[in-house]
């Protein structure tokens, strides 16, 4: 299943992609956050309690982003074929909180040769991590991806 | 300048918030690619120099997020009133390449009182990273802020 892909040509609308899943651990939750989204309730487990829309302590969603394309770019499913990206639309509609399992996994959501590059076509990838417990979304990233044809 | 905001109310389309700048060095770009987003251009110097968009190492995008996240939130400004937020909506219309400077800065675009929850308000804020030597934007970020009253 995630053997790689050799082409943008080889990529198809509703075409998935399974990657296995994280945990993030308390300590690990606040370490990124420190550097990189210091807000009390992803650095600070006792503020966090406080945090209204929270009540304790959750991942920085940047971090449940890099996680996930740590994964993603890490099956080699992308390596041989990836260019770089313009942009990524992401929402958070649930927050992760620490040892919770996401599932990250890929769903091609359109695919387009580029006119002024013929040697790349565009793929609009939607990136889902999903809570296993409960299958409810975390992080949902819709990734403009500039791929090898 | 850079006071922090006691109350969503503070807020009005249009304001901008300045944070001042940083750069981010070869070795820092490496070490944050390897665990979040590891791809040759974003890891390996010599193999980035046959990327073809990017023709050498360039930062990832994710990594440019939480460097202009890490200075917003460092800011102050957004302390005691921030709760969360639900999504981001990121374009890289250029890429970072070692040692350029960036400069951080957040312009209010909306601001709109909660309906379900009163002590609440939700701000959409574009964050833009901007090369110093030319003005060209290198990260732009939509993002849906849950703001305390």
């Amino acid at each position: 299943m995630n053997t790689p892909l050799d082409s943008f040509d080889e990529l198809l609308p509703g075409q998935r992609f399974d990657y296995g899943s994280f945990r993030l651990s308390e300590a690990e939750i606040i370490t990124y956050a420190r550097d990189f989204d210091p807000q009390p309730f992803h650095t600070d487990p006792e503020a966090a309690r406080a945090a209204p829309l929270f009540g304790g302590l959750v991942a920085s969603g940047l971090h449940t982003m890099g996680m996930c394309f740590g994964m993603i770019m890490r099956s080699g499913i992308w390596t041989r074929i990836s260019l770089g990206g313009s942009g990524i639309d992401t929402k958070w509609p649930a927050p992760l909180r620490p040892d919770e399992e996401v599932a990250v996994a890929s769903v091609v959501e359109s695919v387009k040769a580029s006119r002024s590059r013929p040697e790349m076509g565009v793929a609009m990838v939607r990136h889902l991590g999903t809570r296993v417990a409960d299958g409810v979304v975390v992080i949902d990233m819709l990734g403009t991806h500039f791929l090898k044809r």
